[in-house]
């Protein structure tokens, strides 16, 4: 990592985004990337549904939580990273729309525990809809083999 | 739904999860339906990894989250349908392995709100590794308008 | 219920605070009830610590809920009670102060179904300082036995 | 703290479980402290309550709480210390009975984070009747100043 990457977040998180394969396999795109905030978008696609034809939960708390720990990525040195000890997920409303916004934003900040908020909203012709809601809890992790970036 | 039909929640169960396209798109099998009890299977694929290479915590989520909705429906009317409310994941172990083992136990059961608790576990060659918990709160729904089976 | 009473959940929300006994129990006041806000404040007391002398986890969830549950109650028909069916609290600060204040919020109403957000601070000459984070899940109850009010 | 005291979890554990006021405000005392499993038992008390004449949800969540830090405790070095980071509480049973037994259990040991799962129970002239349950996630504190014991 050179010199003049230190400390440029953004680009570590774009870094990282990108490394996340699972995000690539939802049709996530990483598309806001500020000091505490994180937001991820995602078209609709049939193969992210459950049986009742709407966005399945556990594709929604993947967006969540990939938000919510980049978000956390944005507080911490280059050489560490990121792991979710737990987050709880709020199903609101059907995710059901066009397309659906996932924030994340730094809620606690700390040297070993963050915590974050997250916010999904599904959006169509009108105005974005609130569809679930996720707290998740971080550790910041350093020097542990196998877990870096 | 014809009369000896009713009250078959297996085949309920496994018609519902071929229709949770999600399901297909993680490459997950239901392996094992009982009475409060549903169990998920799923190989590792890079395509579900985040950035450290491990599966995904909203992959996890997806698997334990239909695990827990299914062990639900096994204890529910043929023309009632279940939603999940809220979960809470914790992430003990990174998920690494050959494969993936998620069980879905009913905790509580109830008319109208049903909690249950998921375990998942990594497989490869030795013993089966506890990778994560869910505990979720489900309703059962009856007669919405697009919320059946 | 006169019918003057009627839609008066301020009044509603008053009296069942007030039959809270645990509330009293821990010391805790009602200091502000608007439509979908609710704040409780509680002074320090040693009575209420856990072993390193600061307030225990458990009052300090005492008084989320009771604050999210609240605010819950003034989105509701007089003759509906609120009972709480889960909620996730996240300890961010130890709880060392003068006092604390407990804020519920309504994130999302609903006719059964309705989830608020509550935040803990403890105050002393500073600025109040985030201790701790609530998400609840509500159930508006119609008609059971023994839950009225 | 002497030679012969070290690794005797138990006496640690009363010892705080003692120093713990908010248990003593609400009745509770500590009735079982194994390797991991930790019971603490209530008293029905009508100071306790919420509204509806039952147990208020966060004297549950306190009793559930402490049983699993405690459980916790069981783990660590005498000179180690246990603080609840975050946990979810479901309610499933209005806590109405004589007395109520709260079990916490270790799910996930760990160096510096513990997972723990509580259970909460009715108890009167029949069975034990299931309340409550909590999932918690205990940190391992070493060296902080204040927060010893």
């Amino acid at each position: 990592m050179s010199e003049t990457d230190r400390g440029d977040f953004r680009a570590r998180i774009r870094r990282n985004f990108a490394r996340q394969a699972a995000m690539q396999t939802i049709g996530a795109a990483l598309t806001r990337v500020e000091h505490g905030v994180v937001e991820i978008e995602l078209p609709f696609d049939v193969k992210l549904t459950q049986q009742h034809g709407i966005l399945h939960a556990g594709i929604i708390s993947a967006a969540l939580d990939s938000a919510c720990g980049f978000a956390a990525y944005s507080l911490i040195d280059p050489e560490a990273s990121i792991l979710t000890i737990e987050f709880k997920v709020n199903l609101m409303s059907p995710g059901r729309g066009e397309r659906f916004l996932f924030r994340g934003e730094i809620t606690k900040p700390g040297s070993t525990i963050i915590v974050a908020d997250g916010r999904g909203y599904a959006i169509s012709d009108g105005p974005a809809k609130l569809i679930a809601s996720m707290t998740g809890t971080m550790m910041v992790i350093r020097g542990r083999e196998g877990i870096t970036g």
